[in-house]
């Protein structure tokens, strides 16, 4: 009989992991303990001394102005590579964003890029040059994709996921993967094996997740393009928790193929891999070089549409606003700043109509039935091959949603449940004819370390397949109080209670302080580049610039 | 305790069904007895005197022709609609067809059809008084959906599906419905309900199935456009064993919604609706028309992608011929059409190359897991709900394939299966980028009943998705046998051996007298459009006539 060798303590694991990190950062781009103090690190990289003028002036440039840098020559790939490294080993210092870190190989592939350029006098593709973030799950030839798991710590990849190697044939360069949560089914970052990130807004919040690691180095601009994933929200919560931008795409528009992750296979809801940003054109420049290279042609499941760059949208919106869910109620400072947009696009003359969330909760309920038909099964198996503990937000999902081990049957009554509402939400919109629906990302701003629960205003558009946007509005204010805002009505159940009081008119605005206050903007399926569109004409009314029409 | 009420036997319930049918037929359509006794049955309509030369000619016009005529006013849509209801009775009567009759109601709505012409100057829509045949199982508002079962013998709709809308309001005249198999699950078309359908061009012979009842009312021309469902080939496998035209288009092109059959709600392989018709300009209406009404607003699974008319194909096609799947080598027969096609191709200076099937035996053990996770349960559930036993056909298959019930993680792994043999399939096209793929669409031409026991050529592109379009080529002669084109290898297996001895060279072509050759035409997943247009270029070919350029 063979002896069973026991697995190493998790601990041990996660020390050498985190350990590894921390040997890439250079001791002179090291940041002094005490700034790192503050609960509000955003300015860190501008503060702390270690970045010259020009490498600040590049990361607080888009992605579209670098690209277009070095294709003019103006900038190079090398000085573009090396001021990303130091801004997002920063950022990392700050709030722990970072799970693996590739800088050296990065500087090399610049360094190949610039040399392309001199020789051939033309770019490698439309992100000659760029760096850009990945999430960990999202494979990499030689790197891990754990999903924040122990028990697939050393899961190497010999592959790049089909979005990678597409940005890569197009000239991007890779230097960091970012955080996820374990089991990357939490909208907060915390697993055993990275620890913990940080929301650089204000360190006693969540960065949120699962794609918590690119919202907190983009909120840092450690970043400027990130790639994340999405099947409930895990692009838009930390996008909306750090006051960045985030697209979650329909299905089948953006590759997909080349994720590590629990439920490999499972069908009945799908996610998607879509940008975080800085601005909406580094949205459209994601979502035009992902489909650059026919991906369709790899991966079946792909539509076989490009990104369409000339969309027309009514001069005169007609746009949808959720103020609850009928779920859970969005804290004071989500209405206000609901409250604020409808006044402006009023303003502009674009009409308002408030939408009925009816099916909201029916569709919360069947898609959480949705996530976890094993029961949570292959999430407790996997822990215990990891020899680990759940992390607080994970055992807490664990407790509430892993119930019921599903049947085949049972699980075609899902089906049958998820299309039947699918077509009632269609029925609802047809009825009212909107171009948009404007909604909270979350019935709080970035949360209190574990204290996100709640993920139906993100969850609901991707059982229905709509696109959505998230986009920052404002910024916690102290007026930002229940006596201002009421809720619209006594709790719905147990969970809005709960949330309720999450949020006091005594402590509120100081527990969030400095935390951003984003929204989301959503359409029909397949519609993304319309969103997108009203997006921006959105986004420029709030900023008071005059909004390109479509004649534009 | 109340006491359970017996329900009827299945005999008295099928016997109920059938006399309906028969009412509805008026004497002076019923051919005399000694009529109905030759094996090819085809002509009958010219020649049993009980339809007139009008009517005659415009059963034998095209769909596109007929409601070019009505429009301009040459025919009327209630001469119209008696001469198909003529047809289709006489049909009938000769194959065992039609599951439902609607003659009267259809001709009160061509009377209103055109009054609505007279009276407005135009036509309702662009189906403006066609009679159309529609599959049993689609639902249409208070007629019955059995799916071939005793125990759904009474459940009446209350809507139309979607199709069936969208057709009516394009001015479509519902008039018949036709028979499926018991439980829909089978390529030929055999009910304790409905009893069997015959082939017309050799009465010995099946109609194919599920969509049987379709495939022999069209070769009889009793209908010029049929909607039929085709998850494994229930399309395609009547229109090849009646030589009639058939499409399946990919997943999310045309209206699926309102279907009654087992399995409800399973996802892991989707069926998909498209036409049957007697000419390629027939099933291109069909398309147009079936997305003439933005169906995606309704039923949110669809692309929002328009048919579209104009498509460019290259001036000389690179076409993979596969000559057997590797699995089960085809007849004769079937060999001697794709030796007239490649031979036909290659004189115009199309370039062919051999497609290797080598991922096909994969594809099709995967893809018939998929279809029976539940092991059969809900089969063998309602065949006793019905309290009738399974025909033939169906307790082969169940008795073959119903034997293990899946867990969902077991369904996963079909899921993971079939993703992984569609991107393998995926890179063998890119290699070697062909236009299209011309292959067999079943070993056979149509089998003698109760001998359908491999639909491994059509179910493929099920699993892949990739449209296919049935074309006829020729008829079986006396010279296809063996001998004259031997099979590629010993068999590759038990059913290879079996459906071999199928067809000796004493007995073969005369079991398969009459019987249509007829091949499959396959695209890229969502190519509809192009396979169309590359068949449409083939069959112009093989009738030499000088094909349209894409030019035209």
């Amino acid at each position: 009989m063979r002896r069973k060798i026991k697995p190493p303590a998790w601990q041990h694991v996660a020390a050498a992991r985190r350990s590894l990190i921390e040997s890439k950062i250079p001791p002179e781009w090291r940041v002094p303990e005490e700034l790192l103090k503050r609960k509000n690190l955003v300015d860190l990289p501008r503060t702390c001394g270690i970045m010259t003028e020009e490498e600040l002036s590049i990361t607080e440039s888009s992605a579209v102005e670098i690209v277009s840098a070095i294709q003019a020559n103006k900038i190079s790939a090398v000085d573009t590579t090396r001021a990303f490294c130091k801004r997002a080993a920063i950022a990392h210092q700050a709030t722990n964003c970072l799970a693996e870190i590739h800088f050296e190989e990065a500087l090399l592939r610049a360094g190949e890029l610039d040399e392309y350029m001199r020789v051939h006098g033309k770019p490698k593709g439309m992100l000659h040059g760029l760096p850009v973030s990945v999430k960990e799950h999202i494979k990499m030839k030689n790197t891990t994709a754990t999903a924040g798991l122990i028990a697939w710590a050393s899961e190497v990849s010999d592959e790049d996921a089909l979005i990678v190697r597409t940005f890569r044939e197009q000239g991007a360069i890779f230097y960091v993967k970012t955080t996820n949560p374990q089991t990357l089914m939490a909208i907060e970052t915390d697993s055993n094996l990275f620890g913990r990130t940080l929301n650089p807004h204000n360190t006693n919040l969540t960065c949120g997740g699962s794609t918590g690691g690119e919202g907190a180095l983009l909120a840092m601009r450690g970043s400027v393009l990130g790639i994340g994933t999405d099947i409930g929200g895990s692009i838009r919560v930390p996008s909306a928790f750090n006051g960045v931008y985030g697209f979650k795409p329909s299905i089948g528009r953006m590759p997909h193929s080349g994720l590590s992750g629990l439920s490999d296979g499972m069908q009945n809801i799908i996610g998607v891999i879509g940008p975080l940003a800085l601005s909406l054109e580094d949205i459209e420049l994601f979502c035009v070089a992902a489909l650059k290279n026919d991906p369709w042609k790899y991966e079946p499941a792909l539509l076989d549409i490009p990104w369409k760059r000339e969309v027309d949208i009514p001069k005169k919106l007609k746009v949808g606003i959720m103020w609850s869910d009928g779920v859970v109620q969005p804290h004071p400072p989500i209405t206000r700043a609901l409250k604020q947009v409808v006044a402006e696009l009023q303003n502009q003359g674009h009409t308002i109509i408030d939408w009925n969330p009816q099916l909201h909760h029916s569709i919360y309920d069947v898609t959480n039935e949705a996530y976890f038909l094993d029961g949570g099964a292959e999430y407790h198996q996997t822990l215990k091959d990891g020899n680990e503990p759940p992390v607080p937000i994970v055992k807490w999902l664990l407790d509430e949603k892993g119930k019921h081990h599903y049947t085949i049957e049972e699980s075609w009554r899902v089906n049958r449940d998820l299309e039947k509402l699918r077509t009632m939400y269609a029925l609802q919109w047809n009825n009212h004819d909107v171009d948009a629906i404007i909604c909270p990302a979350n019935p709080s701003v970035a949360s209190v370390h574990d204290e996100s629960r709640y993920w139906g205003y993100t969850s609901v558009w991707n059982a229905l397949d709509y696109p959505a946007v998230i986009f920052p509005v404002s910024r916690v204010e102290r007026t930002d109080i229940w006596k201002n805002f009421p809720p619209l009505a006594a709790p719905f159940c147990p969970m809005d209670a709960w949330s309720r009081d999450l949020y006091t008119d005594s402590e509120g605005p100081l527990r969030y302080e400095g935390a951003p206050i984003s929204l989301q903007i959503v359409g029909r399926r397949f519609q993304g580049e319309s969103v997108l569109r009203i997006t921006k004409h959105v986004v420029d009314i709030l900023s008071h610039k005059a909004p390109e029409t479509s004649q534009d």
